[in-house]
């Protein structure tokens, strides 16, 4: 199984900034890697930190909060609350604690593709700046191990 | 006491639309307009519908449903989750049960100024389609009535 060929779209001046991937595994399994704490801390950051999932309620209207860990100690908080939890579709936000006040909108959605699933995780955010910063600080680089280390997961269930 | 003066921006090709005025009202009294159910629904909504408000948790983490009525009894749905709540700022999710997936991000924050308080009502919209269609379905309309219509509230208080 090769990696998922992931695309990052962050048009200039623009709010958003989609990733998009055919990852070679059932929707389902894709899902149960999002909604599943202990399949989620196995893809979702950088494989050199760890991750501590400190609440974690994937429903509508549930909230949650991830700790990254690094090898010296130092831990990287997010969060952010559910709008929608749906086998086709999540709809969260997200705020790291280090950017403080700056919030976007994600929306993830599961599409299935003759077997295999195509993700297409789009953020917002509340301004260009945010969305450049954000890109800056690795969202972009992330993107495709992000997406390998998912399909890593869900080929596995 | 003059109607506050609002400002409604929308840049093309962005998805972004901002409303802001300054409301003659002291900030606690703004923050309970939007934060107590009972003085919500006073001033959230055209005058010539009422409001039944479902659901309503304006704390970090919550949910809030509120349904429009109008005159013939036809309902209108809307409702979010809370990522933020706090006496300058409440961030939140919004969507019209009439565009069901369609969500946006809402950032209010209230300032103070000089006694007065500055409100400034962003939402960032998953497209710009989008962001143009709520534009289109009376928002820019209603933001200086709404606007007027919270500080008749706030001011009463």
């Amino acid at each position: 199984m090769s990696n998922p060929e992931t695309t990052y779209t962050a048009e200039p001046n623009s709010h958003a900034a989609t990733t998009t991937a055919i990852i070679d595994a059932p929707k389902a399994a894709v899902y149960r890697a999002y909604t599943e704490a202990d399949l989620l801390v196995r893809w979702w950051g950088p494989r050199e930190l760890t991750s501590k999932v400190e609440q974690f309620e994937p429903v509508t209207g549930g909230a949650w909060r991830v700790v990254h860990v690094d090898p010296s100690g130092a831990e990287y908080g997010f969060r952010g609350v559910y709008h929608e939890v749906s086998p086709d579709r999540i709809v969260n936000t997200f705020e790291f604690d280090g950017t403080p006040g700056h919030v976007c909108l994600e929306t993830v959605t599961f599409e299935d593709v003759d077997g295999k699933t195509r993700v297409t995780s789009q953020s917002v955010f509340q301004s260009v700046e945010d969305r450049d910063g954000m890109a800056q600080s690795g969202m972009e680089e992330f993107a495709p191990v992000g997406m390998a280390q998912l399909q890593e997961v869900a080929s596995s269930l």
